[in-house]
């Protein structure tokens, strides 16, 4: 049976029971009405973010299972308001449902993304639904931030140290091992995987580097690191130096089986959902090393920010500027 | 030229133009970086709707300038602001463009959603640009209402008197005109051409309705009369009898041309955007007075809300239930 045989308040319900028992904080009107309402925070700003996920563009529907289509949407708007510094508190989707959805896929994207926006404290509040020629998910998120926490991209500074909260193309090679299922065993294909399948935006992390005065600027990582210096050295006005490029054991392993350079294949691979940041360069290593006992992860350099212009990375052969090889969603 | 062949940059600045100087009240940081942040009001609850608008199913882009589909997906996320008794802040948009859209298409689209956000007070914020098989908008509208104001599908009392703030079936005639535009002329013309291709959300209406106590529910027309009063019915928990329709002269007419009876014609009419408002009977008469003081316009009784189940109407050959007629998302 396809969605399309059901009544609309029988689809509301399978998406009420998806979700689960509200954890929305301070929401006064929940879905069912024109509009959700709730009681914004009194010291903090609000922030919102919208991303659209559509089959065939962001995600195979044939190839991923209905939860890990709405973690990875839901990850993905998330990850942006982490990006900003701040707390999730409410999400809304918009969803497109072709003529042949089932009941049960319904049922599994929501339950997808009920599930990331929990981890992250937050509820889906809202969205609409409406018949689309391919399965679109377009989820806006609302969050809080102090005000003296917001970190934009354009805030970073001459001598900055630029770092992101992991190592990078797990993700695209879970993508990869989509087509190619014997490339990665054991260990390497589970951190694929789940890096593919079931992302978790850094929200704990972004707050907690968003309270840092000398956290210059952030951005979440989700078309590739290549392509977010690029956004970065322009927002900002600088020029960036690579001079490493942490890569994940999954993507080096991935990379190597298909004869491409492991540094090229992660700065290449998007939806690593890790955040970016600019740090002044005197308190970057007290800060890692803060990072790295709150975290238990490593803050990993990536390179400088300087007063040259655009990306370049420094190699054995000398300096080559960087080319923005990263996902692009206009192709 | 298509969009595919311009540079993300390049569409940005399209739509950073069309959208023009920012509006935006109170908004701390606008498009182009990871979310959109505002100051929330210390005094208000904050309010979220999201609405879809799919190429095909809500609209034709054949058939309409990119302006007037703009105009008419904002109007709809506004309204439903308008609804809750909110007044509209901002908005963001995750617009899904197939491979043939042109630049100068992105432009209006863009100018559309500006124009009637302009005339709401409200401004763009934020939003996504993907690849899609098909013209999408989702529009996510934010606003701001008094606890004390917020007003829910669910209040409706037996006895009160229901009202809307407009004649209804004007933007079905409009529909109707694309595919028979001899049908009519004149003012009758104009009227259903203004309310299918150039629809305001009754904004004002909204908030004003909203400040009275003597207004004990309140919701928009999207999905057509018959079918919303269903809604009402149903999250009220009470049975509606309907006496009155108030059908729009361009309705009217193009009811007639059609063979149709008008008040069926308009019953089943989406798009009106009017507000559908129950108020304390007692209450109705100054209201409706004040109203057409304010607004200059009626406020039209179209029946009274009991303690029987389900929608009726009553007609010369007794009563009847009303079925639901309206536009229905999932077909």
């Amino acid at each position: 049976m396809s969605v399309t045989a059901a009544r609309e308040e029988d689809l509301l319900a399978i998406i009420r029971d998806a979700i689960g028992p509200s954890l929305l904080r301070r929401v006064l009107v929940g879905i069912g009405d024109d509009a959700a309402v709730w009681q914004p925070s009194r010291s903090h700003r609000s922030a919102i973010t919208t991303d659209a996920f559509v089959d065939g563009v962001h995600f195979l529907r044939a190839a991923m299972a209905p939860h890990e289509i709405g973690m990875h949407a839901a990850a993905a708007a998330l990850s942006d308001l982490a990006a900003m510094g701040a707390r999730p508190l409410l999400v809304t989707v918009a969803l497109g449902f072709p003529p042949d959805l089932r009941p049960e896929e319904l049922r599994g994207l929501y339950e997808g993304m009920a599930a990331v926006c929990t981890r992250c404290g937050a509820g889906i509040a809202g969205g609409d639904l409406v018949r689309a020629p391919a399965l679109t998910l377009a989820v806006t998120a609302v969050g809080e931030v102090r005000s003296s926490n917001v970190k934009r991209r354009t805030g970073a500074k001459i001598g900055d140290v630029l770092a992101v909260t992991g190592p990078l193309g797990a993700a695209r090679a879970g993508l990869h091992l989509l087509h190619d299922p014997q490339a990665l065993t054991g260990a390497l294909a589970e951190e694929a995987i789940a890096a593919f399948r079931r992302p978790l935006p850094r929200w704990r992390e972004g707050m907690w580097l968003a309270a840092s005065v000398h956290v210059h600027a952030m951005m979440d990582l989700s078309d590739g690191l290549s392509t977010d210096l690029h956004r970065l050295a322009e927002a900002s006005g600088r020029g960036i130096m690579v001079e490493s490029i942490p890569v994940a054991p999954s993507a080096q392993a991935m990379a190597l089986r298909r004869g491409e350079d492991p540094e090229g294949y992660a700065l290449a691979g998007g939806d690593d959902y890790e955040l970016l940041v600019a740090v002044a360069p005197r308190a970057f290593p007290y800060l890692a090393s803060r990072f790295r006992a709150r975290f238990g992860r490593p803050l990993l350099p990536v390179g400088r920010v300087d007063a040259e212009s655009g990306v370049r990375r420094r190699t054995d052969s000398g300096i080559v500027p960087l080319a923005s090889t990263g996902w692009d969603h206009l192709r």
